[in-house]
Formats: C-alpha cells, structure tokens, sequence
C-alpha cells in the first residue's frame, strides 16, 4: 500500500493533495443546485457535497467554501431563500462540468451551457429542464465550520420532480436506471447500474 | 414526471418516505467507520453520509443521528477521540451491509462479520483489513444540527494508506480500479467503473 502521514500530506503539491483528498472517501453525488439573485440573474453550479441529514422532515446539507471570493450559489441562496438540486446524468456530464467554471456574478451558466430554466409555480429558484430528478429547497440556516472557514448549507425540501420509470413502488429512485452520474474525486465522473439491493439487516443469533 | 409536495411528502408512509429522499440527492459514499470503546471493544458501522470539507488541511464530516438511542461510533469517538474511515468494495458488499444490524455496545461487529481488525503503529481505533483505502481520523469537533438533532461530526486525516494500483499519477485514486462501491438510496448498491475525467474548466470566450 502507498501511505502518507499528516506531514506527508501536508507537504504535497497542491494538486496531488486535492486529488487524494477528494477521492479517497468514495464517490461523491454529483448535482446542479440552481439559484437566482433578486436583480434576477440565473445562476447553476455542480457541487459533489449534497449530502442526507435527515427524511422526516426531509433535510439536506452542501458544503460551501470560503467566502473570501465571491460565491454566486452562497449570495443567491442568502438573498431569496430558496435553490434547486438537479441530477446529473449521462448525456449532460460536460456541460455540468463547465459549470465549475468561474463565471461573473452578472453572467448565467444558463447562458454557456445546454441547460435550460425552469421555473415551477411560483418558487423563485430556476429548476433545470430535462434533468431527471428536481428538488425545490428552502434554506434553513448555515453552520459555520471553525476548523477550516468552511460553511454548511441546511435546506429543506419544499417539492419534488423525479422521472416516473426511476421510482419504484417502495418509491427507492434507482439511479442507474436514469443513468445519474456519481463523482470520483474532482473531476472524474462514473455512471454506474444497480449492482444489488440488500434486505434490512437484523443482529445473527447463534 | 411523479411529484410531491412538503405536506404530501410528510404524509408518506415511513418506508416510502426514507427511501425517496434518501435516493434523491443521487450516489452516497460507502465507508466503514472503525472504532474502539475505552474498554477495548471494537466497533465497526457502514455510513453513507462521510463528506469532503477540505483538503488542506484534510477534514471529513459524516451525519449521526439523534443520540435517544445507544450510538457505539459516536461513544467510542468522544471516549478515544480517534476512528478510521475503510472503504467498502465488491467482494464485502454483504459483510459491510450488516453492520447497520443493531448489536448491542458488548458485541463487536468484527466478531459477526468477515472483517478484520488492523492496528497501525500506536494508533487506537482499528482500521479494517483488506479494504483498499483506509483513513486514520483524529476527531476534531462536533457539531449539533438544530434543525432535526442530528450531530455532524468533523475530523482530520492522521494518515492514509491505500491499495497501489487504484493511485494514478497524480495521486487521484480511481475508484473503479478497486470496485469500489457507491450506495444508492438506504439499502442499494453500484460498483462504478470510470467513464470519463474532464479537463478544470475556464470561462468560454466568445
């Protein structure tokens, strides 16, 4: 086995160091969470941090970085309340990639990407067209995490849109029927297909 | 397209429910947490939730839920201040999954499944062995979620150890190579291969 101590990952370069440390916990979700600033500019980014707090009610956190540079997805969200989480899948890996890209606050990734608005009802945040799962969230508060100036987004989800032939009657979504990406990493992606589903799991007695 | 709305949402039965949103934010990392009790009984869970919060330095967070009932990797965590973070591949799928059985505090999940404790140098929890990426953590702090009383419990890395063949050159670990797994939902699983890495991207210049 390859190994490194805390000092020998300190002392890494700093692309090999992002590298290792982003892929060594697994694969990563990979969504587009969608904003909109009250001047009225869209905005979308990639994130592979979503991550389950909780299903009754149903909560979901993302992890934001410093906010020493402008972050579109963290003023957005602070100004209106609400965002959107899109699945990623397949056919649009690349252009869910672009939107990593470091945009202007007054330019939309909508704009640069194939990506399409679409607003539902009357929630303010943009839904992404032709995405196969859509979440309508409600900011609830944010975190900050001392030990690296990282924030923790909280969010409640408000309504649901997913592709009726990825729900199954216990309303598990399978995945790799909607060929959703998973995110290895930075900047790898897999599109994986159910291997298996496992029953709940009770203690063995002797 | 299926939709629902907060109130319907709320109003799902409780199997319904937990299934939809814990497979609507897409793939979940699979890990096993490995602990250690101050009186030597180890202890080892599968988690879906451990998540990148930086890399410089290395921190992971991962979601435990209320404390009204016995949690042995938060107690052990708060006793020792250390775990380890396994991968879970292919050929543990069903040893990994019965670790979320509900063992009582005395009975040691390495006892019950195919796993094997590891103990490196001085460090005090047990890493697992056989898994190809394995993560020393020194517990940092936790942090109360007020929102639904979960806990988010953040650590950094004191060392890594991972399988030779799954590491490229610039120390991105391809997860494929090692089949690993990736969770889908509570009780699913895939074993992605890699499909594609992207190059950074940079605003398109018109």
């Amino acid at each position: 086995m390859i190994s490194f101590n805390k000092k020998e990952l300190a002392a890494l370069p700093r692309l090999e160091k992002i590298n290792l440390m982003n892929s060594a916990t697994g694969y990563k979700s990979a969504n587009l969470i969608g904003t909109k600033s009250e001047k009225g500019i869209a905005n979308l980014a990639i994130f592979s941090s979503v991550t389950h707090f909780g299903s009754d009610p149903a909560i979901y956190g993302f992890v934001l970085r410093p906010t020493v540079v402008p972050r579109n997805t963290y003023e957005n969200i602070k100004e209106t309340g609400v965002y959107t989480i899109n699945s990623v899948s397949r056919k649009f890996l690349i252009d869910a990639h672009h939107t990593s890209a470091k945009y202007e606050a007054s330019i939309s990734e909508f704009e640069k990407t194939a990506f399409t608005e679409l607003y539902r009802q009357d929630f303010y945040a943009p839904f992404v067209e032709n995405t196969k799962i859509q979440i309508g969230m409600k900011y609830i508060e944010e975190i900050p995490v001392k030990s690296n100036n990282t924030i923790l987004i909280l969010g409640a989800v408000e309504n649901i849109y997913i592709k009726k032939n990825l729900v199954e009657e216990d309303l598990f979504i399978n995945l790799g029927k909607g060929q959703i990406a998973a995110i290895n990493g930075l900047d790898a992606y897999a599109v994986p297909k159910l291997h298996t589903r496992l029953p709940y799991q009770r203690p063995k007695v002797e």
